[in-house]
């Protein structure tokens, strides 16, 4: 069996363990080893790891679990406003949506953008359009609002509890040896209309190449952006020689100082070797390798790979 | 007197010679000159490099020569959208803003979203909402899209010819020895609806730390995204300890066979050491160090720094 290997995150988060309720842990841990199957699925029958991220972050998509596609917080005026990005390692393809509100699964709208279209990046109602003439899917807010997501979100604005920015994200590596990476998020609870992340910027919250490494970043997406954390990785592992582990701790510890704010990093080498980091306690995640077991933790006192 | 200097770039394209007229080619020096003497003179006062390339930028968004602000092109519907960026290298602070349609400045937007919101990266309407709650100067279709642009537009479609992709940006060290950068756009002629390039995208388009360089790209902004060529000329000074002329050269042609296009990159060092390169024909450049005389340069036989 040629190497293979999959490996998710579900976000990056500083908060007390007794705020993460037993039976909310669980969704997050059934969430993951779901999407971490499905992805791994694909991988083991010889398939793509684009194909592979993409299902794997479409499972997370729809999931309500988490802040992603049908799970996605709400802005400051109620509403949900989604960006992704994906990117195959190969041929440096990659497609970009920030800011679209009614695609059931951007990350597929990323796809189509990077596989269909002359631009890489689309926003808005521009890129709900190319979805439509897709034909992907479309939902009404009220798929994405639903009154319990409301009256929580009433609820942390009234104990000023707004810090929430949860990301989804996938990194693979095939048997035909190329990486891919997939990152899809709901932003920042209570984020100004239009706002985007690091999750849809090539370099920011994702990047791929099969020579280097796959990464995809969550955590406080304006950080992640000025540090332009994804691409740091491959930069030090390229050109400092750093191996993936040493690149992925110090790509989070870069210009510590003025870039204050929760980060996390998946990454993934050509070797099929997967690093996580984060300055957080908790980090969603799941991973597994060519014929080795799957394995789901959250806090940082689970294992890593 | 303190070191200090600024350099500006009006877009790179592979261009036939006898395409840019005489006249045409003299519209160019003159804009890039004003911009210059501009960005010069705040400087030479003491100024910040953040004010010397917001005002060059400034400039150059209100000559309608440019392909930004008043002279954006045409989106495929016949209307325009901007986007813009910029990043004070000491704070790596950073404000972007993308497809924005009636906003006069989009650099001082930017620096808006820099300056005074949690976010760094709005977009769209909810961008323009933001220039309208900081008294920006916002202006109906008819300032951007003019009858002899529209005319050009429709001859330009007849024949095919829409490839443009000018960019404007400036990068600039003080005499405090801090490095910024700022870059505007009004994107590809005939982009579709919600298309954003690399002008906005920290790493991609724009990027500057002190500590490194200060780095405005211009080209296709597609190939210049999926390269994150600002963050990689930052990576091939910081990690291979290369030049800064040699890191932006690198950069051009990293990857080069996968991400074929007209690239352009204009850098900075904390020493104000004043790199370009491109792929390009035509460069529209000028540039001033501290106590020297301006220049202005279009074409690839006329002096580089």
């Amino acid at each position: 069996m040629n190497k293979f290997a999959i490996a998710l995150h579900g976000g990056a988060e500083q908060v007390k363990r007794e705020d993460i309720t037993p039976e909310h842990a669980e969704k997050f841990r059934q969430g993951l080893a779901e999407a971490l199957a499905t992805g791994y699925a694909i991988l083991e029958k010889g398939g793509t790891a684009i194909d592979a991220v993409t299902a794997a972050v479409k499972s997370m998509e729809d999931n309500p679990v988490f802040n992603a596609g049908k799970g996605g917080s709400l802005t400051e005026r109620g509403e949900t406003e989604f960006d992704a990005a994906i990117m195959d390692g190969k041929t440096l393809q990659a497609g970009a949506v920030g800011g679209v509100r009614y695609v059931k699964n951007p990350i597929e709208l990323a796809r189509v953008i990077m596989e269909h279209c002359k631009h890489t990046f689309l926003t808005g109602t521009g890129a709900e359009e190319l979805a439509l003439a897709n034909n992907l899917k479309l939902m009404p807010p009220e798929y994405f609002v639903t009154e319990d997501k409301k009256k929580a979100w009433v609820e942390k604005q009234k104990a000023g509890n707004l810090s929430e920015h949860d990301t989804v994200g996938a990194v693979a590596l095939d048997q035909n040896g190329n990486l891919a990476v997939a990152t899809s998020t709901g932003g920042l609870t209570d984020q100004h209309k239009g706002r985007l992340g690091d999750s849809p910027i090539i370099g920011g919250g994702t990047f791929a190449s099969n020579d280097v490494c796959a990464v995809s970043c969550t955590g406080e997406g304006e950080v992640i952006m000025r540090g332009v954390l994804a691409h740091e990785v491959y930069a030090i592992m390229k050109y400092a020689g750093e191996s993936l582990q040493s690149a992925t701790e110090k790509a989070v510890k870069v210009y510590d100082e003025k870039l204050q704010g929760d980060k996390g990093i998946l990454a993934m080498d050509p070797e099929g070797n997967i690093a996580y980091a984060s300055n957080t306690n908790l980090l969603k995640r799941a991973w597994q390798k060519a014929g080795d077991e799957p394995v789901v933790a959250l806090w940082d006192d689970e294992p890593k790979p």
